[in-house]
């Protein structure tokens, strides 16, 4: 394949040469052929398709909801999450998956009783507001343009990629088509259990068990495609099991700092397997040409 | 629409006309249009794509495996619903659903601990060699023939077709793209955790809450698809609350004793809501031309 047309905004590398000799041996006629509809893709979201410091994108979204809740209760600000949030404790925010059982909380609480389209609107309203705090941009800007290439290459090849988030199903379903052209059945991610009264369907304050994140994520996959993925990508150590399950793996490696962030935090364990497994690690610094499409 | 050409076992009447028109107002240009990626169109499987007498498909492959633990430990006949097996309880097994519970706990322990691919290859060996008892022809034919048509012209007019089973989704999943064009990713039911150990996903024993039945269907529809559906189709009670939520509802009735069978029995309150919301109801003897292509 022509590296140079599918790709862009990759340098030639070693990473770029082995995605495509990938993609090219499972969709071409040979040994390694896979038919179109085993060709199934899985990506991490955050730190993987799109920027994920200094925050999650959808912790904005969730501060302005539970300042709107402690306004409205000034009695919440004693408990966590929101306690956290009313004294400001940076180093509460810092580390947000060792407060695993209060953030789910929190989640859960912030939106229970709305109903699923009064969520997608409260989504779409944070969408065409906020701006990401360093970059200055919407939060549609902040995806990765040569990964929108990897997807658009992966689309014109018949792969059924879908967005396999630690963040939010729901919050990613209203803007997956506009920043990667990915329709909104093909976004599996943690997600508020909905329940249908009425003839309206509603969020609980319950999180779905396993969260879509470690081992929950081959578990969602399956649960979503029934298949294991023939190539997933991911940037962290949550995203290992999935990596683990794939037939050819992608770790993103966030070492840019002048373009983006630069930090191994968090994903010790999934560059280590990557040498271990001999899966593709792809260096921001190195192989994006361009980082944003600002 | 030429309806001879696009469902040519139904015949010409007002369920015909009206699914043909609905079709037809959604996909052509005009105020009713409905651009593709929204045509989600959910489908009941048991009692709506194939038959669900004198037994659920699935109890089948059920009471085979039950068999067999029963064998490898007669202590287990004792309890429930190994003992309805054992004691050959017929008026047990006539009214599953009252028994939901013991169901549900036979069904998880059934396959607890099969890695998902040893769970499909015990389905795939069960539709390779089991028939069903009054038809006497592998379970792969006995899917309706004139809404296998129907799929087919959902599918040429660039709907999203979802399989939305009461039964096993992933009992369904391995025959789901034979059967009815439909890829597993597209099988939404009733389903076993899956949980990854050392690289692989097991069956836990725990069934996911909700069932996807009932006030279920619409909450499974929505985790996995992101919408609610435009066309819905179903046959029972357990159907009405998807149908609720659907722009474009469609009921089958079994009113065919000589060519199926026939029973309203557990489709009362459809058929109630169908007349007060002028669902569309198909009546398997006036406009079916053929039942199964057999």
């Amino acid at each position: 394949m022509n590296g140079n047309e599918l790709l862009p905004n990759w340098n030639e590398g070693a990473a770029k040469a082995a995605i495509l000799e990938f993609v090219e041996s499972v969709t071409e006629p040979g040994a390694s052929y896979v038919p179109p509809v085993d060709r199934i893709a899985t990506f991490d979201n955050d730190g993987t398709l799109w920027c994920e410091k200094p925050q999650y994108v959808q912790v904005g979204l969730l501060l302005g909801r539970w300042k709107a809740m402690i306004e409205a209760d000034p009695a919440k600000a004693k408990e966590q999450p929101y306690k956290a949030l009313a004294e400001n404790d940076l180093s509460w925010f810092s580390n947000l998956y060792s407060h695993l059982p209060d953030l789910l909380k929190g989640i859960g609480e912030a939106y229970e009783g709305y109903t699923v389209e009064a969520f997608e609107r409260a989504v779409l309203e944070f969408f065409a507001t906020a701006t990401h705090p360093t970059l200055g941009t919407p939060y549609t800007k902040v995806g990765y343009q040569p990964m929108r290439e990897l997807l658009d290459l992966l689309h014109a090849r018949d792969f059924l990629v879908f967005i396999c988030s630690g963040g939010g199903r729901d919050f990613m379903r209203p803007v997956s088509e506009q920043l990667y052209g990915v329709p909104r059945e093909r976004v599996i991610g943690t997600a508020a259990i909905v329940e249908f009264r009425n003839g309206d369907l509603y969020h609980t304050k319950d999180i779905e068990e396993p969260v879509d994140d470690g081992t929950g994520k081959p578990a969602h996959i399956w649960m979503r495609t029934g298949r294991k993925p023939l190539l997933a990508c991911g940037n962290a150590d949550g995203d290992v099991p999935m990596l683990e399950t794939a037939r050819f793996s992608i770790l993103i490696r966030h070492d840019d700092a002048s373009r983006e962030f630069a930090y191994d935090t968090g994903a010790e364990k999934a560059l280590a397997e990557a040498r271990e497994r001999g899966w593709t690690v792809v260096s921001m610094q190195d192989d994006f040409k361009v980082v944003f499409d600002l």
